[in-house]
């Protein structure tokens, strides 16, 4: 039988845990799933026969070692920040680790570590990181084998509303943490390559300077670009494409609409707001419009929208933005900090609610002199508020790592991406079966 | 005989060196000039028989400490983040101590042992701060002895170019530290009160929401808030002011043609350009520009700025910011660091250059039952390139303030920046026989 270490239970467990349980019979697994709150850990696994909760804090070495030393491969739902420190303790004991975060400078640095060990740390295996890593790299490689050229490689991703669901006029519901929504783009000028120019975008134009698409059937989308692109040139092993571009993807008014709060500096969270006890959302958005007595915070926002973009007006007063009534209710808190709290009561799920993860590839190359382009959209929506597509996207690609190292078809130790064909292959095949999967179109230019 | 203890002989102590060796015969002082470029200091004394230059390290507290024991009064005009040091060893030792900086929270955390050792510690005794306090707190005093109670107060100052050096279409050059220039107003937003309502304006929109100002025979010039405004109600004790609202003056094309570059992401200084070395002014702006084979960068330039600030074009054009011709030669820099070496270029002072500071304050006050408003404006022109405006009006308060203490007309205890009549009265006096002086107009309302 083979032991299976699950840190964390939340959100973004759910679907993960199912598809484990679900194998567990046939594979002959038993998972333990950790959480601090027992009962969430408890809920998740039902009474299944192979399955058992268990609270401790998996942040005390002292308190997880005994646990990992126990189990042949650990996944780490934790926050991003304690992986590298999870991935110490799995090289000293010698399991294997998987994580669907970003690979830190130190977890970088445990490379060699782990050769030495002989373990495998997989990490950006769920959605974004992690589909989009492996779509891409299948579709790039396919390209290649064939003799191709890649002369440009676009690539989007969003977390939205299924169509049915998609109800308000921001097109938009919180889906994952509302912090990182709000803070999206700051800290840094997005950077990419086009054309192998370097171009850079100040967060004061990125919701503007967006990219539009369609996908059939689910109309347009915007894409913003990501942070840094320049990495994804080494990453994808394309040191010389002229054209690597990364984004996220929400419908046109959210953009339109982000990009107004933005430009009045509600979006700031270097600073605190010295009265923002006392801000009603009138208040909060009036103390970033200038000052002029004789006309109403309506009418001064509609002057700082102008006519070219009055039509946004209604958006900002579907949330409520010019009401008076009720105080925010932050201390002591940041123009971010209480942009999230406004717009969390208007932008929440339903029960009801299903969301959607729409994925978006543009691909161009060369062959025989020729220029090709590939278009590779994937959109999934999710079962319910429990299995999100959030939660199946993340979890399903962790679940299947997990079943091809334990099965050992994936077994080369060191900290690792999830680019090879033996691990990209056989994931998105399966992933197909939960309804998983890319749409491709190639034209020739 | 008192000997004074000036650390510091750089481009803003001339004036103050000057104004203390013309005095120094008829006050009995002594003055030990300090600078770790020991000729820099003799040449700043020449061979007056009352002063000697002296080359130490002034960070290091074993090498100044005995030189504050021997002293009656230190100026520091050191970097402002070892005033708090050299305060420490000022109190220690019982030697007065004046510095043009702010107070910050470590100099303030030594009011009670600067106290306890009856010493006075003067900061902000420059031009802003300094000359700012002094004339508006003389102002402001002298409207509440008379019974009026102030409704709003704006105060602005900027360091320009004199009239007849202000030959470019910026109608700027750098008379101060550069960087200081190309990072103003960056790091959380502006802050200010205006009719009891906290106002707020993101550095995205600073150079654009402006209040724009005429001096007799100076012309037009545009003011852009300062970071916080708040703290200044307690500062001048002014608790209720309806409206508060401090800035920085520069000329209205200068402002517009900033907000371009902020707009871009030009200042940005928060990361690398992995390529700096290689831009040219024309790359570096193309970096910030969308990509468009078929357009020149100064066709996308011009549609960036769109036809209702064409006229920028011109302004930029002069800069030479669309030559490919030469590297602008920064490994490794941010984009605030290449902007800053770019403009360093044209923006530089001539030999024959003079410069010039502009204060302007607007007071509203209520008295009987009428509202009354003063416009006090000053305009001082610098006579050379050692004796600037700016190196006047920051030196000459420090080295009278020096005076009235070592005369023991100041001799109240503390950690203090001046606003007692007892200070600013003889200083504001004696500086117009240097002809810095305002210009005051008061009309009703």
């Amino acid at each position: 039988m083979k032991i299976i270490l699950l840190l964390g239970a939340g959100l973004s467990s759910s679907s993960l845990i199912r598809y484990l349980l679900d194998h567990a019979e046939q594979e002959d697994w038993f998972v333990n799933v950790v959480d601090q709150d027992l009962s969430l850990a408890q809920r998740k696994i039902g009474n299944h026969p192979r399955a058992a909760a268990l609270s401790f804090n998996a942040l005390d070495p002292a308190e997880r070692k005994p646990m990992i030393g126990h189990a042949d491969i650990v996944i780490s739902m934790l926050p991003a920040r304690f992986h590298a420190e999870v991935a110490v303790d799995c090289i000293e004991l010698k399991t294997h680790l998987i994580t669907p975060s970003y690979v830190s400078p130190e977890m970088k640095a445990l490379a060699e570590h782990a050769v030495k060990a002989g373990i495998v740390i997989m990490n950006e295996i769920g959605v974004d990181p992690g589909i989009d890593h492996m779509s891409a790299m299948q579709i790039i490689h396919d390209i290649q084998a064939k003799g191709g050229k890649m002369d440009s490689f676009k690539s989007f991703c969003g977390g939205l509303m299924a169509p049915e669901s998609d109800d308000n006029p921001w097109h938009f519901k919180f889906t994952w943490n509302p912090r990182n929504v709000v803070l999206a783009g700051q800290g840094g000028a997005a950077a990419f390559i086009q054309n192998n120019e370097n171009k850079y975008i100040p967060y004061s134009q990125l919701f503007k300077r967006t990219e539009r698409f369609e996908i059939s059937t689910y109309g347009e989308f915007d894409g913003y670009a990501n942070r840094d692109s320049f990495a994804y040139r080494k990453t994808y092993g394309l040191l010389d494409i002229p054209t690597l571009y990364r984004g996220t993807l929400r419908r046109p008014d959210f953009c339109q609409g982000w990009n107004v709060f933005i430009e009045l500096g509600m979006t700031d969270d270097s600073y605190k707001l010295s009265d923002s006890n006392l801000m009603t959302p009138r208040r909060f958005i009036n103390s970033f419009l200038p000052y002029y007595p004789s006309k109403s915070v309506e009418e001064k926002f509609m002057e700082f929208l102008g006519p070219e973009r009055i039509q946004l007006f209604d958006q900002f007063n579907w949330l409520g933005i010019f009401n008076n009534e009720e105080f925010i209710g932050l201390e002591n808190a940041s123009p971010a900090k209480l942009l999230e709290e406004f717009l969390i009561k208007k932008l929440i799920l339903s029960p009801n609610d299903k969301d959607m993860i729409v994925m978006y590839h543009e691909f161009e190359y060369s062959i025989e002199n020729k220029k090709k382009k590939v278009i590779a959209s994937m959109v999934n929506i999710g079962e319910d508020p429990m299995y999100t597509s959030m939660a199946n996207t993340v979890g399903l690609p962790v679940a299947i790592m997990a079943k091809l190292i334990l099965q050992e078809k994936f077994n080369t130790p060191g900290v690792h991406i999830p680019i090879q064909p033996e691990v990209y292959n056989p994931i998105m095949e399966e992933l197909k079966s939960f309804g998983i999967l890319f749409h491709e179109v190639e034209n020739d230019l």
